[in-house]
C-alpha cells in the first residue's frame, strides 16, 4: 500500500508547487517538477532520478505506480483535493514527479560521433523557443546542444512543455559563452555563427567537418565573443519586406543544411 | 483640430474593442484592429485602407496624425482614460486603428514570378504557428502564402502581432483545400505534401519550377484531398527519438531548400 497524501497544507505539497514556479527553487533543491506519462517515461529513457512520485488513481491506477517501483521511487498516493490543487492542465494526466537535475556541464557532453554537428544558442529567452530549438535538435540528431549564457534554468515547465520532452532526450549543456568556446576550439570545431556582419551565404559554407552553428537572440544577434571566435559567419539570404524570422526556424534551416550535406548520416 | 472621444462609453471605442476580440465582428464589419506605428505603417505599404485611426496625444503627435490625413482618415484624438481602456500591452504606442480587411481569394494573388514558390498551409491552428509561417514566408519572399481550410481569421490580434506585421506585407489567400488544388492544378503547379506516406527525401526532389509546397498541422498533418493531389510526397528525414518538428520550422526547411536550389533567385 502507497504513502499517501490528502491535506494539500502537506509540506511535501506545497514545496512542489514551488518547484513549478520558482526557478530559485528549484537551482536550491537541484529538483524540478514533470506532469503527465509521457514526460515520466521520456524523463526515465533519458536516465533522470525520479525521487518521488505522486499519482490520483483515478487516472494513474495503482498497478501503473507499482510497475515503477523498481526504480526505487518514493511513491505517494494523493486525494482529489491534492490532485485538483496540482493539476493545473490536463496533460497532468493523474501523475506528477519531482525529479533530480542533472548538471549539465560540458564535461558531461558525451558526443559519439567522429564528426559531431552542435547546435549552439546564446541567450534564448522565451521558452517557447527553446522547446522549439529541443524539437529541432532531436529531429536533426545532432550530438549536442549547447545554450551559452543561460537565461532561464532547463526545467522551466514551459521548456518542458513546448519541447514536448525532448530536453530529456537531448545531450545539452549549460555554459558561459566564453566556456563553450574554449570547449568548441579545443575540439577543433568549426565555428559557425549565424550573424549579418562579414557574413557568407550559409549554404556556401562546408559543415561535413566537426561543426558548431551557433544563433544568438531575434532582438540583438550574437554577442562580441562569439563573432570572434567564429570559423566563418553566415547568413541565411533574406528577400522579404520585414526579413525577421523565428530563431528556432533559422536554426533548422543551418542545421538541415548541415545534415542535408552530410547525407543524413 | 481633429475629433475627439474621451469617454469610454462611446459607442466606436464599444465596437472597437468587439473588433479586437471577436472574430464574428470582424467577419460582419469587414474590419479589424491594428496596434502600434509599426502595425500602422506596415499595414499602409501593403495597401490597406485605414479607416479610422485613434491616437493618444502624449505618445502620438499631432502632427504625425496630421500626416496621415492624405491616406483620407478618420483621425479621432482619444483622452487618457479611453487610451488606457484600449491599450492593453505596451506597443500600441498611442495608436490604434480600425483597418478595412481584404478578402484573400486566390482570384486576388498576384504572383509576379514565372516560376512562382508558394507556400500552402492547411488548417494552422495556432496563431503563433500562422505568425511564424508568414514570417518565413516574407523572408524567403515566396510569392504567394494559401491558408487552406483556415480555422481562424487572419486577422487575429495574435497573428498580426506574431507575424511582426508579416501578414501585411505578403500575398495571402484563404480558400477550401479543394479550390486551392484547383488554383494550383490549373497554372500547373508541382504540389510537394510535406506528408510521411509514401515519400522521399525532401533533398531529393526539384523544386525549380512552379512549386507549392504544402505543409499540414503537427498534430493529424495533411488530409487526403491534398495526398491524391501530389505531385510527390516529401519526408524530412529524421533521426531523433521524439522526432516532432514544429511545422513552422518544418515549413522553412522544405521553402529554403527550395529557394537554395533557386540560387535565391
Amino acid at each position: 500500500m502507497a504513502k499517501q497524501i490528502s491535506s494539500t497544507n502537506n509540506p511535501l505539497i506545497k514545496s512542489l508547487l514551488q518547484l513549478k514556479t520558482k526557478s530559485r527553487e528549484r537551482k536550491a533543491s537541484g529538483t524540478f517538477v514533470i506532469e503527465g506519462k509521457r514526460e515520466l517515461s521520456l524523463a526515465i529513457k533519458g536516465g533522470y532520478t525520479i525521487e518521488t512520485l505522486l499519482f490520483y488513481p483515478e487516472y494513474f491506477s495503482e498497478s501503473e505506480a507499482k510497475a515503477l517501483e523498481r526504480y526505487h521511487i518514493d511513491i505517494i498516493e494523493i486525494s482529489q483535493t491534492v490532485f485538483q490543487k496540482l493539476a493545473h492542465r490536463d496533460s497532468t494526466e493523474g501523475v506528477i514527479a519531482i525529479v533530480k537535475s542533472k548538471d549539465h556541464t560540458l564535461d558531461d557532453l558525451k558526443l559519439h560521433n567522429k564528426n559531431p554537428l552542435i547546435l549552439v544558442a546564446e541567450a534564448p529567452e522565451k521558452p517557447g523557443n527553446i522547446g522549439a530549438l529541443l524539437r529541432t535538435a532531436d529531429s536533426a540528431n545532432v550530438d549536442a546542444v549547447i545554450i551559452a549564457n543561460p537565461k532561464s534554468d532547463l526545467y522551466n515547465p514551459n521548456i518542458i512543455r513546448s519541447s514536448v520532452g525532448c530536453v530529456f532526450t537531448t545531450e545539452i549543456a549549460m555554459a558561459t559563452s566564453e566556456d563553450a568556446i574554449t570547449y568548441l576550439q579545443n575540439l577543433n570545431f568549426n565555428i559557425f555563427c549565424a550573424t549579418l556582419q562579414d557574413s557568407s551565404p550559409y549554404h556556401e559554407e562546408d559543415y561535413t567537418l566537426p561543426t558548431a552553428i551557433v544563433v544568438g537572440t531575434e532582438a540583438t544577434g550574437l554577442t562580441q565573443i562569439w563573432r570572434d571566435a567564429s570559423t566563418k559567419n553566415v547568413i541565411i539570404p533574406m528577400q522579404g519586406v520585414i526579413d525577421s524570422m523565428n530563431v528556432s526556424v533559422s536554426a533548422g534551416i543551418l542545421i538541415f543544411e548541415a545534415k542535408r550535406q552530410r547525407n543524413f548520416k
